[in-house]
């Protein structure tokens, strides 16, 4: 075996060690850059809010936005290892810059597979990947030549969705107004038992996937609410999800975390929901319940280090800490004193300025010898934790 | 129950949220911060290096002399609760604190008491706990009063000892010559079975000990060379231990984290060897290995959180990684892939700029499902990882 060498040199132009640059600068690039720290790891972040959750702790921070082709060119030929922590960035910029030779992992053509709805649910169908039959359409318009068998339906907008954002529930055809003006895809309802998800990792040469999670969604805001691991799904069903996780990632090629969201239908079967080639809110246990978590890995996977050990540690359930409503403004976080009392609760806060109804501020991990306890201090700290603020009514 | 309210407001002049205020900028220091960052938490940094572990990550980082009163003063005036990450830090200036009401965790009493050897051993004896026989003397010229019973011998200077230095070993009468032109502390030498230690935490309320820790010393560097949790000593041994550290931390009134370092002599004598008033290179397994890490049981400690579940997860080992012979200059790691692929393998490097034989670059821990695995995979990483400079010889 040859010895591999990395640089930790003093900071000058001529200084070898690699940089890693983040595409967005929100929690997850912010919880990426708290593991690099272990490894003195350079980190550069391009957001367009100075104010972003990442901008004080980056080595460098550019102010600019992930969208727009010349910023991204521009960051990009800052750094040797270019990643992202959002799928919403500009790919025209990524193709020119893999083609001048940069690292882009994930690799732009699985990110524009991604940022597509509809590509994303034809790969699946092309590669007998199980997943909910579906129609590509051009605009609302269309909707009116489905027959009866697809009603109840969703219309997903096949661009731009993110936190449910560009989802519309159709209960039947008089409702069809409520669909989009842009290419959609249409999928019936399905009955859904259970929502799960799975984080593979790839670095190149071995893929790696993290035991299931199982994700309770609040239907209000649209958003995992309690995510619990390992899962309590049978066995089989798990063994297939994973196969299916393998699969997927191996024919994207992809270099880097892959995570994926499965639908358990009420009669048994699994389905692939949607993926994001990222860091993903269904894994941030991983960080206190397993051996490696989820932001270690993206680092080994995107700088071709060997992946990390993905077992579990202990049973976690996982909790979003969301702006309550009624409040907006300077962050308040009402009861940490109570909840820090219970053994095996983890605070993150994303170091966001400003809180508002909805908002994403921070998560909570309770870990516990077992399922019932986990689930028991979760909703505690539910009850008991709230991002309020100050200026509210 | 009162609820408790902590404010994260926006940047501001009249912002409510405590600044923490760390003396020294070292590894115990980055460490510290990484964990803040979970709670967005304001720190504040006092190092007279530019280039400390500290500099580029605290909120705010002030070039200045820890040991001097001024410097001290007027940063800890900046700051609402002021802690430390060395003891060799200005006593004066933290008692002015003090007086001012200013929240100095932990408090200077106890910080002048540590940094004083000959105090400590003082105070060990007048509340019987168990420490080798000593006496105090002058400087050198006190040697020769002596009897054979103190030889072979130790003598410590009282003050400024750190890391080794500031101690010799005397053999006979024969070889008084060494000892120091300072007050020191003359301990006759003990046959030491075991080295071990304990970390303790008190928030003002509840004390929490973490399990015993075996420590294995390199002779050579006289550094923490392996250390290996939990402790494989009898359980009647650490409980006695254990004990021993619990009245220590009521007995000082610490507010914050207290290691005691601990022989067990050839006849089964427990020890009190010697302690430091903050987190300690013999806790660094307790970020992966531990629910709660002594940095976040720290931050809790001084900030009068709830202290953390010190629980052990997994068997742990941690090395420290030390400039290799040799080599001096911008840091160069040799080995870090050779090691990932070692499951349960955590990298920790401090992120200072240059190496030089013996300087505590990092550290790595490793944990496994058992004492003998994690012994194994430790003797492979020491074999392995080394930190080299490309400008060695």
């Amino acid at each position: 075996m040859h010895a591999t060498w990395y640089l930790w040199p003093m900071q000058s132009a001529q200084n070898n060690r690699k940089i890693l640059g983040i595409l967005g600068g929100g929690q997850l690039g912010r919880m990426l850059i708290q593991e690099a720290i272990s490894y003195d790891q350079d980190i550069y972040v391009l957001d367009p809010d100075s104010n972003a959750p990442c901008a004080s702790l980056a080595t460098r921070f550019v102010q600019g936005s992930f969208k727009d082709f010349d910023s991204v060119v521009e960051f990009g030929r800052l750094v040797d290892v270019l990643t992202i922590e959002i799928e919403q960035v500009n790919i025209e910029a990524l193709e020119l810059l893999e083609k001048e030779g940069k690292q882009v992992y994930p690799q732009s053509s699985v990110i524009k597979l991604i940022q597509d709805k509809g590509a994303q649910k034809q790969f699946y169908f092309d590669h007998h990947i199980p997943t909910s039959r579906f129609k590509l359409i051009d605009g609302k318009q269309d909707l009116s030549q489905l027959d009866a068998t697809w009603f109840p339906c969703f219309v997903k907008s096949r661009k731009d969705g993110y936190d449910g954002k560009g989802v519309q529930y159709i209960a039947s055809s008089s409702e069809l107004e409520r669909g989009f003006d842009v290419a959609s895809i249409v999928e019936p309802a399905v009955e859904i038992a259970l929502e799960f998800s799975i984080i593979a990792a790839s670095n190149g040469d071995e893929v790696k996937c993290y035991p299931l999670v199982d994700m309770e969604f609040d239907p209000q805001l649209n958003l995992v609410d309690i995510l619990s691991a390992p899962s309590q799904l049978a066995q089989p069903i798990q063994k297939e999800a994973l196969l299916i996780a393998e699969k997927i990632v191996k024919l994207l090629g992809i270099r880097g975390l892959l995570a994926i969201e499965f639908f358990l239908t009420r009669d048994g079967q699994i389905l692939v929901n949607e993926m994001a080639p990222r860091t993903h809110n269904s894994g941030h246990h991983t960080i206190e319940g397993n051996i490696t978590s989820q932001f270690e890995q993206h680092l080994r996977a995107v700088l071709g280090w060997p992946l990390g050990d993905t077992s579990t540690l202990k049973p976690a359930v996982m909790v979003n800490l969301i702006g309550e409503k009624g409040f907006e403004g300077p962050v308040l976080l009402d009861g940490l004193s109570d909840v820090l009392s219970i053994p095996g609760v983890f605070v993150h806060m994303y170091g966001k300025k400003t809180t508002k109804p909805g908002r994403k501020m921070g998560h909570v991990t309770i870990l516990a010898d077992n399922y019932e306890e986990a689930h028991k201090n979760a909703h505690i700290v539910k009850e008991k934790l709230r991002v309020i603020s100050g200026y509210g009514k």
